[in-house]
């Protein structure tokens, strides 16, 4: 028979890393008065090895700190997360694959209570691996994705672990066939649901520009670079939710989902319901960046 | 020496209720896969028991269940769970004391991914026995509130355990010395970060109504309740943050703290900085139904 969830979790085996020290996913233990698990204190980062090769380990450790320092969890020991990362793509084979790894620092164990505890607690570290394989068909064809008002809190600039509104506004969209939500707050486009939104317009690039209601995206800013050395023009400001069916193109950036076009918004076609030129374009440059320079594994869409 | 943080939280014991089983809190482990600790994908109730009687159990267990089915956790066996808060009380040897059993209920253990599992995957369900004896200074004499950007989530009425909002805000504001923070959305007043708000006018309460931007208080409910059986008149709408100096009098309301009288707001002084009488009949028509009616142990202040 078909084997269940539940089984494929008691079966499903990976080496994490947690505390100071590698074990088996299924040995390693959060206390329940760990402050990540009782009120989301903490933050995270996933970055994308392309095969052994970190794209952009410097700029979410950048990220990181600025996540960390938001909340006031006091870690000084961000420089030994690169050894950490790099040995968890060894350890779990995934030197010649395409994998994420996943870090979450919370404030650390202390009996409940809201305040902050004294700073002698050490925040909790916590770390794994596992594959990120291209999403190749939405790369190349696009995606559907469905507005839905943003009613997350207001420091989204902050990469924390109370996800609680993402996932439920993903859950919805997603189960309607959705690849993501284009979020709304007060009449304008924020971003997605775990990505950010970039739309084109007569060979324009828009988007919503860093503020406490979007996660300062690393694939964005590295698509903004792109831009900046092909001299293509970029507007960084919030658009209008009565506006959006009037640009040419529409795409999603990630550092899982890289580059991937809309083709449609809600019911409505974008482009005619094809990746524009454009996203296109990016996109070619983004994979010549990635899987061309670091893996040597050149895509071409 | 003055023992830490750390040897007091290793010293800690008590027994806790985790998935079925009764153990000590250094023997209860989650996993790192928990919804809970990746996502706050999960809510929790904390109920008041006056020497092993518990208040208002079933408005809790009402609470819990929109909670759950509000962010759509499949959780049948609600029903389980007083007899779970009653052995903790006991267990605890908290029969003849005023305690709090604190429960979470979180999504379960699955590979991370923000979609929802399959239904199979059952709910963590946590729960915790502690002292909670009342405040009794801080009743009898008031205490200081500041006013707060309020930067929660669109869903304050879900009590999620996503509260890094909620802790962030208050270690700012009793960093400064003040009891809770008054927080202000869009110019009105919602609630303080884990408490509701209650103002006082010329012998009429003022209170933020139910709705997304707060959380249904049950301590609050009970106040309005006493209002009603006393002919006070309630007015059930959001306060200016320009009004809040015209009250007479202010007072907080929670399971913790059951009514405090707020007498003073940043650098004002609300009712000459004494708690005012309106609020005094209130906190003792609800030390009658509580202290004196459970416990058999009258408190009069």
């Amino acid at each position: 028979g078909q084997i269940t969830h539940n089984e494929f979790y008691m079966l499903y085996h990976s080496t994490i890393y947690l505390n100071g020290q590698f074990t088996s996913n299924d040995r390693a233990y959060i206390s329940p008065d760990d402050r990540g698990f009782y009120f989301a204190d903490g933050v995270y980062e996933v970055i994308k090895y392309y095969k052994s090769k970190p794209f952009c380990f410097n700029e979410h450790m950048d990220r990181l700190k600025n996540s960390l320092k938001e909340i006031k969890i006091q870690f000084p020991q961000i420089e030994k997360l690169h050894e950490i990362c790099d040995a968890l793509i060894q350890i779990n084979e995934f030197k010649n694959q395409y994998a994420g790894v996943y870090i979450q620092i919370t404030r650390g164990v202390a009996v409940r209570t809201h305040r902050f505890p004294p700073s002698e607690v050490t925040p909790t570290v916590f770390a794994r691996a596992f594959l990120m394989n291209p999403y190749l068909d939405e790369m190349k064809n696009g995606v559907m994705v469905q507005t839905r008002e943003d009613i997350r809190w207001l420091k989204c600039n902050v990469k924390s672990i109370g996800l609680l509104p993402n996932t439920m506004l993903f859950e919805e969209d997603a189960s309607k066939g959705a690849f993501e939500c284009m979020l709304v707050r007060g009449g304008f486009v924020t971003e997605a649901s775990h990505s950010n939104l970039i739309a084109v317009k007569e060979d324009k690039i828009y988007t919503h520009p860093d503020s406490n209601l979007i996660l300062p995206g690393v694939t964005k800013a590295s698509v903004l670079n792109i831009c900046k050395k092909n001299k293509i023009p970029v507007v960084e400001k919030p658009i209008q939710e009565s506006d959006i069916y009037d640009f040419d193109e529409w795409f999603l950036t990630g550092t899982g989902s890289e580059i991937v076009p809309v083709i449609q918004i809600n019911t409505t076609k974008i482009g005619h319901g094809k990746p524009g030129k454009m996203t296109r374009f990016i996109q070619n440059e983004f994979l010549k960046i990635t899987y061309q320079k670091l893996a040597g594994e050149p895509i071409n869409l």
